[in-house]
């Protein structure tokens, strides 16, 4: 169908004034100022590995559908195998006049075969180009998500494992609550990364389906093959209609969702850190290589990597929040707009997967000590629950129970006294009920055994929970 | 285990002195405004018909399990049943001073039932309770929003059918583009639905797991069965850590992350029916049920609901916000600022629903201006990219072709005429392949034709995914 | 200018039938889900006391002008007094028909007075109504504020004075630092609460100018006196061009903002509050009024207050998104969207308004527990920067004081001391200028009198800065 | 008080191990991923100029306190001359070792002048350091922002007064409402980009205060004289409180609210310039040098840079959110999550002065399409109003005035005409009272020139306003 003999040298080509003006449409170039506000190739040249992924699908499906010849094609792989080597060795001229990623590309493809790369742009625009280019990338970043969220939670079972039977506070409130095992806390944070990996696996269902192939808007006249160039770039399907798949980036925002989500947890998990490295709490120390000192002041040993995390936090949040304003009441199709979604988007991308590169290794690093958590659940009557169990046990109902032992905290506290540390008369004041027995339910061991139910703290249960987490 | 012969009516029960102080252990009562100011029983009353499925649950459990009797069991679920009709009723008394929805139908039904009610929050807590509480309240909600969603998918492939091949401007940049169908305009919403439909699926999973048993934050030392509950209310799985069953509320993230994502299409959708309803485009009347007038202009007839719904998108995005800074940096494990869930996520449902519910309403309602459509893509040169195509298809490179037809753009553009305007001499003079057949492609039917592949805007591509769609 | 002698009767009035249409152009009333989902009457009839007052200057000002009778004017006046004794005795009746506040308090107007009660609408419309009626209010919500603002820097200034010299470890990365007094600390809060003051007034300038005489969105055709009704309403200015009167909103997303600033700062007192009523710390107690205890673990007293306020930094951080969210895009002038600038906006002054007050009491009634706080600056080498400092002034250039010092603090570490626990001839090994002054500086007290300049934690500084806050 | 004889070489300097440990404390360097997570200097060191300023200042203010010799200041500030031209021809090296930018041109400070160079840190830390920085960069940006925003409004001003008695119709909900004057309609954002500029004011105070000397959280035992780095640096005032000055960023959240407030603004008019430059209304044209065109659609001129600039109101909305979520519930003083508050400021300082520099210039250049305005302006009853206003001046109360046109509206539709179309005897069917006279204000012009109160929309009106502006 084409026909290379032609004279194609004679007529303007439309990159050929690019930086005069457009195209033949317009009376005068963007101003520098304009070209640089609405360029993108700064930021957008990361996709350039799946634009060309992209670029040789839809050349290969163009050849296969006769639009392109076979002698096109090749030249068009030739081309594109040099591109690809010119960015490696950081050899590529990026142009700034020539807006974005692809015209660049295709800019430098021209230049090296000629008429053939023409011919590549054929039944495509930039608008399905960029959406494809776009999901190729987030798709590979949310398979690195997925493996380093795994990994993070075995981390943590792995840790969680060494110490099941470790004993701490369990707090609410941040007060003293529950006798709890070390294992058993951060199990809780494996808990909340394995939904977050759900989450990225469901994400990346509807990452992966082909817009290449609507065209600008509306799809295109000629005869393509969408379901091969889908097949080609290893996506599921292809989605159904041109208007939707070069406007809506849902898909984006769920990601970003999906990420704050994922930051929240580690926010959760660095406060924690951050307290339990304090020494009011003292509960771990974390390996010297995650810390950092002060300018001035010698002593200082600060965990400023769970700190940054926890800030960190804030700044996908925001990403989240930017795309969403993007996209609320923008009419279809494409508009631009859209090219907002980029930074934001890779910002959290590169966040996610420092900060679970980093946490994995920081995991793996923390040193428990477990005499101060052990000293610390001594404190703070943890056992008064298991004393109102007791007495519920013997036959009192659970509200009256509650009350019979807050009686006796209360006298604990007057006395400067823990629980066990009244004797069994003193006890008997309380209740008639309570007897020698008594004394095993308000050990620190008795407690957290008894809680040995699925999802409870009890050292054999957690020790369970970490060996299936790991088997998995 | 019980009996109820001991003289239980000596003790002080939790209850009796609420209004005075929390427990024995507390020397005063909260004042006025602190009761007001950390109740939550004024909005998580709502709850109360799933705090009872929850409660009768746990109840029938603790008597498998023989922790209460069997008469216990009648008891509470007499009792219990006496308050779902009180409630029904609006006889039921809230108290603030009761605080909670949990407290406030404990201590109804041990004034209505005794000891019996006093035994029910054995082996619980609040944390478990009111976790169990919200999961079972929004999957009912993820449901309705489910089959709402679905109900608007169809809606807009009904009118969609219905409009399959009239032709109106598709837009980019609010300039005209190329020919689309209205039908395909629609159904890019469908698709977009569809999607939001998949993630409420999705979050529906994840929201479908049973914390109750986790107690407050360690578990119980009672033998409970957690699997029988989760059983006899229908959850898939049991959550495996006790202090992320009461600490974590990422579902409930995810459930207003989702829903944002449907009211930005919402917005969308808005913004166009609104843009289309302006006298400037024309081509839509929304029925008068949905418009208002004005209090002093006569004339005015406004399309007020989809302006509300765009509007109200920024209260969902606001909870989402709201739920994401509660949750961030949390420690474990329950914590009071964790009650700031409910509200926004109640709000966030609501809005849904009414929005939900009225737009399957109004897109029916729809009336179309197929004139006026007609009118708008006969101008502003939507078929320049379809003469671009022949002219490749004549054997000109893509870039080339584009390059042309921005100068014939220029030229009608200054003579004051559409592309199909010109005769074939002028046409010829762009370039000598251009040929009779080409006021083929210059007409609107032949552009829209011409894409018929998947995705495409050919109106019968289009009745084929409308009838797709609505035979799911 | 009026003829009360027209037969007025025989003409349809846009009240009567609002039940069935808006107004004689509808062919039918909006739906019931429809009226719900677009009245606002239920949460704008706040407003009602404001509504009336414009109203009233409004009609003022219509009959000095002479475009309404001085009869009209009494009757409007005497009418409105009875609406609002009706409204204070909750006997109004309020009707979802009639939309929202204006409509509802008009319809009742001409109910009780007839004609003149038709009139009151000439040169107005609802848009600058509803825009003068919301700054009003919140003018008044803005007072409220200030003052509340002012009375916790005072309360905070209050406990600094009565606490200027206890000591305990000031913490960055919540690692010990150095010492600082307690009322010290205190004061960074007075400090931003004091900002948030200024905040407050500069956002009251902006929301104290009249937009009454926009009328829809172009002013009216009456020869109105826009300055005498912003006179008798107080307003500082009048809004200078009628379509910005009626569709901006920036004054309330400015209050958000302030708002969103002052939960920032009540969001970090909270978290200090919890960390130091946490038993690990044991700083302070708060009083027993402001806290809660357990539904199952009778010795819990749990910091609720600061907790739920923390928490509640995510609901004002919400509607602060949700009308950034809302005014994203929105054309001139008046759309319904703006509707939805009202429950956020209510609900973030509400939460302002009793957070701040309970926070008033709050402060006022910490225990401080000097003792604990003493020993903790005992710990973690606070000091160790004095000696640094120390170095310095005897010869040694501050970066290499500083790592004389580091070197030291990692000796105690091994030995399991203080600093000042090291003899002199300790001491001296690490650096020869080291002498006998030097456990001077190794003091809590030399530590933090020295800091005496302008903001440093010395006692000296801190009652004087206190005392100067409670002189304001 | 200094020496410099003393053989400090021998000693270790905290820099020269830098890449193997933070100081003599620490047993391990940090990982390359944690050098790389935690460094800032890759975007802080935009701060060098400041930073500078405030070490220059810092060190004459020690030399007049007599803390470091004269020799010393005089050595500083010939180093520091040499660093800020090594900086400009970029020839200074950074590095990722020396995480910041203090840390990094205090290192070349000691390589260049030795023990003076070690000297200049005493009395400071990186805390109120940064925070300094922060501040002097924050005010340059903010006076920038200001004279931008000034600037726009007076574009805009200009634009109104040539084009301040052009008619085009006045929309609310995107439907005909009355006619306005273009120059009117521009003057609104005038208005708003007024109190932009005051915001901004307000805000530069605030930032305006001197944190210098607040040291690392206490202040220092030096005997420094702050009032006097505060005056050389040109601040205002002097923070009052040693751990607000390090810790707190409420400055910094200001700036983000008020320049979200901006590109709220911003958004609004890039969306009208978006609409009326939309073929369907035709109001504008963009000068070509904003527009781009589409890669495959010959004939698009489309407004990229208001629709990128609308798409970058969601950037800054996120940055903000990133802030605020950012400094939730931080305990004081200094913690290591504050430095995630520069690039998300930074980007916001970026974005706002290129999008405001773009848009005076994009202002001045719009073409006004008068001819499609007026034709729109006479469509869809726009002075309706206006007949409501005369029957009402003719005796009819307001509210049935209102019943009476829209009866005429209805009639006009049925009809196909608009109101002036109806001739005197049709009108007089709706009300008797119409007489001739009516036909005057039934025009474009009569509606407009009655409303010339203070900001009515009046040409008169409108050309005093814009010379107003213009004269500020």
């Amino acid at each position: 169908m084409t026909d290379s003999t032609l004279p194609d040298n004679n007529i303007h080509n439309q990159f050929d004034n690019k930086a005069k003006a457009w195209s033949a449409r317009f009376n005068e170039p963007v101003s520098d100022l304009v070209k640089r506000y609405t360029a993108s190739v700064n930021f957008d040249k990361r996709l350039a590995k799946f634009d060309i992924q992209g670029s040789l699908a839809h050349a290969e499906m163009l050849t296969h559908v006769g639009v392109i010849s076979q002698e096109d094609l090749q030249q068009i792989q030739t081309g594109m195998a040099t591109i690809i080597q010119e960015i490696e060795a950081s050899t590529f001229e990026w142009s700034l006049d020539l807006e974005d990623v692809h015209l660049n590309i295709e800019k430098r493809l021209v230049e090296l075969i000629g008429d053939a790369g023409k011919r590549l742009h054929t039944g495509r625009s930039r608008n399905d180009q960029v959406a494809t280019d776009m999901r190729l990338w987030l798709r590979e970043e949310i398979d690195t998500a997925i493996k380093l969220v795994k990994e993070l939670r075995r981390a943590l079972a792995k840790v969680a494992l060494e110490n099941h039977d470790v004993i701490l506070p369990g707090f609410t409130h941040l007060q003293v609550a529950q006798p709890v095992t070390f294992g058993h806390h951060l199990l809780a944070y494996a808990e909340m990364f394995g939904r977050d990996a759900e989450r990225l696996e469901d994400c990346r269902r509807r990452v992966n389906r082909s817009p290449l192939g609507a065209a600008a808007l509306a799809g295109t006249s000629y005869p393509i093959d969408r379901e091969r160039t889908a097949n080609s770039l290893d996506f599921e399907a292809v989605c159904h209609n041109s208007l939707d798949a070069v406007s809506d980036r849902d898909f984006a925002i769920e990601f970003c969702a999906v990420s704050s989500m994922i930051m929240m947890h580690i926010s959760r998990l660095s406060e924690e850190l951050i307290i339990w490295m304090s020494p009011r709490f003292g509960f771990i120390q974390l390996a010297d290589r995650f810390c950092t000192g002060s300018s001035i002041m010698p002593q200082k040993k600060n965990p400023d990597v769970p700190e940054l995390a926890r800030g960190k936090t804030g700044r996908v949040y925001g990403h989240l929040t930017a795309l969403l304003t993007l996209m609320k009441a923008q009419p279809l199709a494409y508009n631009k707009d859209n090219q907002e979604d980029k930074e934001g988007l890779f910002d959290t991308a590169d966040t996610l997967r420092d900060t679970l590169t980093i946490f994995v290794d920081m995991v793996g690093g923390i040193t428990v000590k477990a005499d101060n958590m052990r000293a610390a659940a001594l404190q703070g009557f943890s056992t008064a629950t298991d004393l109102a169990d007791y007495l519920v046990k013997k036959g009192l109902p659970f509200r009256d129970a509650h009350e019979v032992v807050a009686l006796a905290v209360r006298q604990c506290e007057d006395l400067g006294c823990d629980l066990a540390d009244l004797d069994l008369a003193q006890l008997k004041d309380f209740d008639p009920r309570i007897e020698e027995d008594v004394f095993d339910v308000l050990t620190l061991e008795g407690s957290v055994n008894a809680r040995s139910h699925i999802g409870g703290t009890a050292p054999a249960r957690v020790k369970a929970e970490a060996e299936r987490i790991l088997s998995e």
